[in-house]
């Protein structure tokens, strides 16, 4: 739905126009630019509070900066809804995370203003030291490169690097700390603690302080005294303020902090520093939700708070008659504590994702045994490796596409040592609104080729908490369960869990000529396909592989042997997918049917709801049953199969 | 080949042996363990100089924990050959890196005292980490955790993301950071100059006797000015020097530097911080190669040097009659810069690995368009992404097996946003002695489900060449050229380089019955296969598809329409490899040939030899012969197919 903007804000079509009004006057670009994002996200939903938080940042980049020529990397892309609305998208922006519409994240494709595609974090300083270093090899010294990077994201291993690398390049590269103490949740580690300590504990500024005072008094002493003041004075201003700092350590210059929702003083800071050599670091405190009350005081919530009413601030939920399917994330999180429960070795690990996987349960009801470790999905597996040397049973709860992370861990610390490490994968097949960043299309394909390895994939809610039960039991060895985003289909899903034999599918439905092989949840698009084409007259067998590994040989000698055509369903890539790995079975085993493969295609598939992702890559239920009826011939109505 | 150890030395079969020692006979034992060292490895080949430098280390700390029970996690491995002895291995350690013999890095299969696998960089704190908190959990407060880690390793984010979660965990983890400046090349980034800095450096202990004298001299003045220096003292030690070191900003009690060759010093220190709770690191200064002199003097050749006369120091090299071929890494060292000489938008990166990937020789002549980023594949990559979008052509090299480091931002920051960044994955198939983590078996299977990718392999020197001279033209994509270890096959290699179109393979050898399609270098054991086929009268054809994607589909058409029997063969794993992406096109196409795939196995494959490691997975030359024979059928002798 278009909302209409702010009169200030109406005459900003591109960051020239934003350059026309006075320094005074930004404030109420400010204000019209917050507005505006509370007024459109209110009806069309998607992420608030963090774009909240860099209103005056945005303002005063763009203000400063001669953007596209300068460049400006948002790190994440959260918070880069100001971005987009100043530089050419505020007309658009209410098709935001729409399906067709624009991006969600910064992207190179939408606009030459975003300089770097994003989506997952921490890639900025490296993505931004790229283009600084490009400047400066081309002898474009006037240039300046900008990455916005939160404290959360600074905690990933990948942020490190590049500070690390960036401290020897004598490129023109700015770092703005934008430190609001939150992730998605709030953030946690040392270094947030060490950058709350630094803006708002007394003993660091109590010692500056200190240092004055006696200084001051010292020196009153006479001529002598005054000497050795100064010496005092220059020693620690030469080296020990200078190394006292985790990024000058680094070899930035650090400033800072400063009141990130001060546009006039932002401006000036940023002009100053366009000035200043090689590479430094601005560390600005800044409020997730600022000037959204409620969104202040609940940052989880009004991360992606959905549709509300911008004035009460009531959250709208689809009202529903009855009981509705819970989300494949809370049957983990309740399950996981029934587990627990039960099972003292088990312990719940997630990379700074407690509410988006609901390990926030467990980390309420059990404390000691649940472990928020930052935006630090390497750390995370392997962690979870040294815990399963020692008996434990830790279950790793990584969203598919963060998982791609953590790949040489799960190889290299899990896979090789057959350590009992359960993976979780939320978030598998398409993530929606959050588009081809946030697909977890490639879990199946990059999975299934590791040795030592259990791939699964629940295709609902009971089987996803047997698949949990059964990868606590003992020995199991490295064990992937992959689910999607949103809700499952049973609204009865609490039933009692039972263990399921290692690599055994099962069959759906019975049925003739065509056998439909699926994994995971997209076997309910595979049954509603053969419910239509049941009453079309077509009668396709639907087998649920649950595994593709080990795969489940004797169902598959079944299918081979009384099947001549199989369509085999999976939202994940077709390259190297559970399709393949039904090839490769037929091949070592040289059946020779005509297998028809539904997945993700070789493409970048964008952002849009589930079922209209489906739609476009032919694996709903229509484009299923239309593979299907390719095959199918077609009977009289009244003969059934029975199922 | 067994050598004799010295007689202290000799009666070390396990740690509790080592602990009957008196502390002054520490150094005794510290100086046979280094000969012994020396004396296996110059005669059995293995890493050399980073075991050198942590004897005293590993005596040290054998002599003061309580292995097993106390749990001891080296980084990397390189450095724990005196591990290994010390651990009961003194008697195999001859048996080193040989094929069914010891493994070069400490393995959990191997012995209960190595408490994880190693091979990979920097995942010993987030491992001993996960042991802490285990054994926190379960009351084992008693049980001490170590990780000794190199300072080039430190560099690498998985570290500091396990630092930063540490911090914040009350468990009882001693973090050894072994700093001897070096990776396999000298360590790079702000982290390394910070180390040095609070090591070498004037200004930081200036600063530290400055301050002490001048407060002696206020101290001097009288009462009050003895007040005033207590109390800058007390705010120095209180917090600013606290703070001032970077450990200590991520929470942990730190400690050094002290010198990591004295033996007994390191002895108490171990005692004393065993009694001191919580995250804490011990900063010891070692020398890599340290009492072989030639070591200490060039630590990079030093650092595995093969074969060499302990007493000259004269490095062993087979003597040939005739040129030999080219290593295919220093094939990509001097093609780079051929390229790059005339092609100002090449640019070279490599993480850690200058002399590995000899991206050392660009980085000599252009040292301003070669960037050593540490360990740090993650950032090499999205770091290249920054360039690419600058229009810059960068080629990333990047071991196969550590490319998986950087498996999300090759799909995030350079195949998504579909960036000119070539991937060089040197060391892909089998790495050889180095064994199950460093082979690079997933690739194929990895890059290949990734849309926008171009994934190639060359099957020699000039196909290396002539595929990085096409990887550079303009707007290529995501390029990825995957070769292996060790020589190649072309003496004459430095032929001029000519573009190939992508996708498209080529005919090796004509023939009839059986087409063989492989791709990469070990298509030159197809090579020898179809020639000693010949020999027995089968002529089976061989195709190089050069590309696993795209694939070249008029090849596979011919060789479809023309072949009822394919093997494929593949240096890869066969989980969703090339030959998966050959039976995807059959079933596609819907042919309906039999394929037989040759590859890695879905197992764990040891180190070895690569033609041990070839023979044992079946495709070596011997192997494939055999494969083909089972479809081909026997000819008269004299029927030469002309090729």
């Amino acid at each position: 739905m278009q909302v209409p903007a702010g009169d200030f804000l109406k005459r900003i079509n591109n960051p020239s126009d934003l350059k026309e009004f006075k320094e005074d006057e930004l404030e109420q670009v400010c204000n019209e630019l917050r507005q505006y994002i509370i007024d459109v996200v209110s009806v069309n939903g998607g992420h608030f509070a963090a774009s909240l938080g860099t209103v005056e940042l945005s303002v005063a980049l763009q203000y400063v900066l001669n953007t596209p020529y300068d460049q400006l990397v948002w790190d994440v892309g959260h918070q880069a809804y100001g971005h987009k609305i100043l530089t050419g998208r505020r007309e658009n922006f209410h098709t935001n995370r729409i399906y067709q519409g624009i991006s969600g994240f910064p992207k190179r494709s939408e606009s030459v203003f975003d300089t770097f595609g994003v989506g997952h974090s921490s890639t900025s300083i490296s993505a931004a030291l790229g283009m600084a270093v490009a400047s400066q090899y081309k002898g474009e010294t006037d240039r300046q490169h900008v990455a916005v990077i939160g404290d959360g994201a600074m905690t990933a291993g990948m942020a490190f690097e590049a500070l690390n690398h960036a401290g020897i390049e004598n490129s023109n590269l700015l770092v703005i700390l934008n430190d609001n103490n939150m992730s998605i949740d709030p953030n946690v580690g040392a270094l947030k603690e060490y950058l709350t300590d630094i803006t708002t504990s007394k003993p660091y500024n109590r010692f500056r302080d200190d240092i004055a005072t006696v200084l001051s008094k010292i020196s009153s002493m006479g001529p002598d005294a005054f000497k050795i003041a100064k010496k005092i004075e220059k020693s620690i201003k030469g080296t020990l303020l200078k190394r006292s700092n985790f990024f000058e350590a680094l070899k930035f210059r650090y400033f800072g902090p400063v009141d990130g929702h001060d546009v006039k003083h932002l401006v000036k800071l940023l002009r100053d520093l366009r000035d200043i050599p090689g590479p430094k670091l601005l560390h600005c405190i800044t409020v997730k939700g600022k000037g959204y009350a409620l969104a202040e005081k609940d940052q989880t919530k009004w991360h992606a708070p959905g549709l509300f009413d911008k004035i009460t601030g009531e959250i709208k939920k689809t009202k529903y008659d009855k009981p509705q399917p819970p989300k494949y994330q809370d049957v983990f999180g309740h399950t996981i504590i029934e587990l627990a429960e039960a099972n003292p070795k088990i312990m719940g690990i997630t990379p700074a994702m407690p509410s988006g996987c609901s390990l926030n349960l467990m980390m309420k009801a059990m404390p000691n045994r649940a472990f928020d470790v930052g935006i630090a999905e390497q750390h995370a597996v392997t962690f979870s490796a040294g815990l399963a040397t020692q008996g434990l049973v830790p279950f790793c709860n990584i969203y598919s596409s963060f998982m791609q992370r953590a790949y040489d861990q799960v190889i290299h610390d899990v896979a090789l040592q057959k350590l009992n490490v359960v993976l979780c994968l939320d978030r598998a097949g398409f993530a929606g609104a959050d588009g081809a960043t946030h697909h977890g299309a490639y879990d199946l394909a990059y999975m299934r080729c590791i040795p030592n390895m259990t791939v699964s994939a629940p295709m609902n809610e009971e089987e996803l908490r047997n698949l949990m039960y059964t990868a606590q039991l003992d020995n199991m060895g490295p064990f992937v369960i992959r689910y999607p985003r949103g809700n499952g289909v049973m609204v009865d899903w609490q039933r009692p869990m039972k263990a399921i034999p290692i690599g055994k599918g099962r069959k759906v439905s019975d049925g003739e000529e065509v056998a439909i092989l699926s994994i995971g949840a997209i076997g309910n698009e595979v049954v509603k396909a053969t419910e239509q084409l049941h009453t079309e007259g077509y009668f396709p067998a639907h087998y649920d592989l649950r595994f593709v590994k080990p795969l489940d040989e004797a169902l598959l000698h079944e299918v081979f042997t009384k099947f001549n055509h199989i369509v085999t369903v999976e939202d994940g890539c077709l390259e190297g997918g559970m399709g393949s790995a039904v090839l490769e079975f037929m091949a070592d085993n040289n059946y020779k049917a005509q297998v028809t493969r539904l997945g993700i295609p070789d493409k970048v598939i964008e952002h849009g709801d589930q079922p209209e992702l489906w739609a476009e890559c032919g694996f709903d239920a229509a484009g299923i049953a239309t593979s299907v009826k390719k095959y199918a011939i077609k009977r009289d109505n009244t003969h059934i199969i029975a199922s």
